[in-house]
């Protein structure tokens, strides 16, 4: 790596962090800017950036943990009444630190979190093609 | 269940869907209100609402397929240089339909995406004091 990662120090014992969970393969510490208090990051111990390099193995591990976390985030004191899973990969998609974590966000209504888009309606044809492109794609991937 | 659910009605061939993956546990299909063309839904065959109902095995295959139509959208002609996954657990979460699924949104600069929070900086105590909170929430999930 050209430059240290925050979480490869924090895995390392290096970094300060607020440990909600560890095992041998993930960790899962609370976020240093949450939207709101009890938001949670689970983050492979092996360092990867994103999709394309993580092991689907340590991936869905990530997952299990990160349902878990959600879950358990509902039977804190902390206020939960819904959770977001959420994760940005690649930073036009708001990855700011690139070794791949998984945001457990805690919400409830005027949590002042926001969503917005210019959501499209495409006509079936269009849909179609888009679903044909990534049936074509995910071919190309197993084969790769 | 109370009232019809679309995806049921999806997977049950009754209702239209644009297809771009199937299997035995999950499909993937085009979202009709995409932020961008590529927007595509992972849903478990099985009717489950969430993050509580949904047992971890599918629902870290859900993800697994999710990666991968996260993969396979960088290797289409539809403009991606980012992804996000997210999934909304609970209606002050987002939720609309009350269905499991995964979103897997295509990014890129300037796309009309945007995300805002009155982001939190919790001082380390209140960290270490809701990571306490989540660690024994997990055990009490794990005795449940």
């Amino acid at each position: 790596m050209s430059e240290p990662c925050i979480f490869c120090a924090i895995i390392d014992g290096e970094a300060e962090s607020s440990l909600a969970y560890a095992d041998d393969k993930v960790i899962a510490i609370m976020d240093l800017r949450p939207v709101r208090p009890g938001h949670t990051l689970v983050i492979p111990r092996t360092h990867a950036v994103g999709l394309e390099d993580l092991d689907e193995a340590t991936s869905s591990h990530a997952w299990r943990i990160g349902q878990r976390v959600g879950r358990a985030l509902r039977r804190t004191g902390l206020r939960c009444e819904g959770v977001n899973l959420f994760v940005a990969d690649g930073a036009p998609a708001g990855q700011e630190v690139f070794h791949f974590h998984l945001h457990v966000i805690p919400r409830y209504p005027g949590d002042g979190f926001r969503i917005d888009a210019d959501w499209g309606s495409p006509d079936r044809d269009a849909l179609e093609r888009d679903a044909d492109a990534i049936r074509t794609a995910l071919v190309g991937l197993d084969h790769s």
